[in-house]
């Protein structure tokens, strides 16, 4: 099958009309229609080789929304005309330690769907079935892109940390992937405390499902609340003063990273000792979580809150996001 | 009471004799006729103010073995003529949330057994009731003192992380606290890997439990170990090449650090993330877990390997701790 779609051809690069042939389906394969595709900030650090792992041309997208139109034969759960979506990850080896653990997201030779293939910017788009996450029903199609690697990224957190409705958690970074994790920490039950280096957000923040707002640029309004917190989750991938959050922590606090900061996080053993405190890091979340998750959502009606913008303006969109003026998480609509 | 002890009255000074009258007994307060106690590295560290907390005189001595000599009136659980060890910890605030949550270690308010009243170098000490541990019959007095501190040190890490006898697990530092963790967790079930600077150790470690001995001066020997260990015990204070335990870790490893390192650990974050990893600390442990332990310690016969020295050769005995020779963990006698 010819797929038709858009390409960097190097780092720095706008987006091209690029096609190319998808080549033969394997056995436990399924093709996906791509009705929308969310846009991810790791879709430009792929696109501009920071991570040095990028192929070009590179096409982007990993928060896609679809429908099956061709599954081999060894497919299980999932059909042809089923709607799906697919993340970060499109295939994993189904048979190592982690994958046969429901772990398939640590699994080390786990395919990235913009890595090695082609991604989501594109009419279609090839995944492993355990990665073509069926959608239950009542989903909001248009918006649940994101939820398939923002979303599960701050969501599995949660479950890792053992976060219960009775503790008080707190958020770093009110962007694309914060905004999703103060939705699901409400529901959860929690006191939710977001950090935001932009406190004249605080009213939309607030109605994300915030408790409180603290400015995270203001060291008295961090020390103000040292040793309440059971859980900090940061989503932002620049290096912070780790110390006076680890100080925010409560004792046995857990402070968990999911930004990619590219320099060594400074942690002082002493705070990490006398507290009994942690610091932990992880990479989106498995098959079977990303189901679950998205149950979650519909009966809570959590969504990303998204900007759409036709595919066709794909490098408008890009430029939007790297603004820094995205509210929050933009959608490619096909 | 007057109370005769061995004093250092400032930083790096030797040891003399010192006496001090004890005061009045609080209602919730036991004194304990010192039977002997064991030399902690923290002995060096507080006499010579490397963390900044000493009052001189100090009176060293935090792992106790004694007899209750006098109980306040509204003292619970022990009574005047019980067998009882006292550690790090001698009394803690017993109304805050953590002791309420009997996690009474990690009270603001806990007092230091050597810092703010005297410690275990002489005749008597004083204690809050509930950190005076009653010791399970058939104990041997002699070889307990050190399970106080070293021991529940490296024993309540193991509960922390939630170790499984089926786990692969490793310790770095085969000294006096490293030892009695690979004692611990042989009899945990685990496969225990001890890291070790000083292979030719090698027979005696094996000795006490480990399955393995890896030299952590040889970065090969590391590599080999990649992705296999469940959970990584590290009870040196000195900076380590952290990412390369990082790595030795399994997915969803646990790097626990007791060490009292005095540099920022350097941890990249993108080793934690996409292994799902953790770094964590703890400071001794509960009353409750240091009772628990000292069962666990009569059951399996599990003791620190000593060296004893009369309590009059204080001096000679700190020289030889400092000398890196003691093997593993020394006693002094009364």
């Amino acid at each position: 099958m010819k797929v038709s779609a858009l390409a960097a051809k190097g780092p720095n690069q706008k987006l091209e009309p690029f096609s190319y042939e998808m080549g033969e389906l394997g056995a436990e394969q399924v093709d996906v229609k791509v009705l929308n595709c969310g846009i991810c900030h790791s879709d430009l650090s792929m696109m501009n080789n920071e991570w040095g792992m990028t192929a070009y041309p590179i096409v982007p997208g990993h928060e896609i929304i679809g429908e099956i139109v061709a599954a081999g034969n060894a497919v299980k759960n999932i059909k042809v005309g089923d709607k799906v979506g697919v993340g970060w990850f499109s295939g994993s080896c189904m048979s190592c330690h982690e994958c046969m653990d429901g772990s398939h997201h640590l699994c080390s030779k786990a395919e990235y769907t913009i890595g090695g293939r082609h991604g989501g910017f594109a009419d279609y788009v090839r995944s492993h079935w355990s990665w073509a996450i069926p959608l239950p029903e009542g989903i909001d199609l248009a918006k649940a892109g994101p939820l398939l690697c923002g979303g599960i990224t701050v969501f599995n957190p949660i479950l890792i940390a053992g976060v219960k409705a009775t503790d008080k958690v707190g958020v770093i970074g009110i962007g694309g992937l914060g905004h999703m994790a103060l939705k699901f920490l409400n529901k959860w039950g929690c006191e939710v405390v977001a950090f935001s280096s932009n406190p004249s957000k605080k009213e939309s923040i607030l109605a994300m499902g915030a408790t409180k707002v603290v400015d995270s640029t203001n060291p008295e309004e961090l020390a103000k609340i040292a040793g309440t917190l059971n859980f900090i989750l940061n989503t932002t991938n620049v290096t912070l003063d780790w110390n006076s959050y680890l100080v925010a922590l409560a004792p046995k606090g857990k402070f968990h990273n999911v930004g990619a900061v590219l320099e060594p996080l400074a942690i002082p053993a002493f705070t990490l000792l006398t507290g009994e405190k942690s610091v932990s890091g992880s990479p989106l979340g498995s098959p079977a979580l990303t189901r679950t998750m998205l149950e979650f959502c519909v009966r809570h009606d959590i969504y990303p809150i998204t900007e759409e913008y036709p595919m066709s303006k794909a490098n408008e969109a890009l430029e939007h996001l790297k603004s820094g003026k995205a509210r929050f998480r933009i959608v490619l609509k096909n």
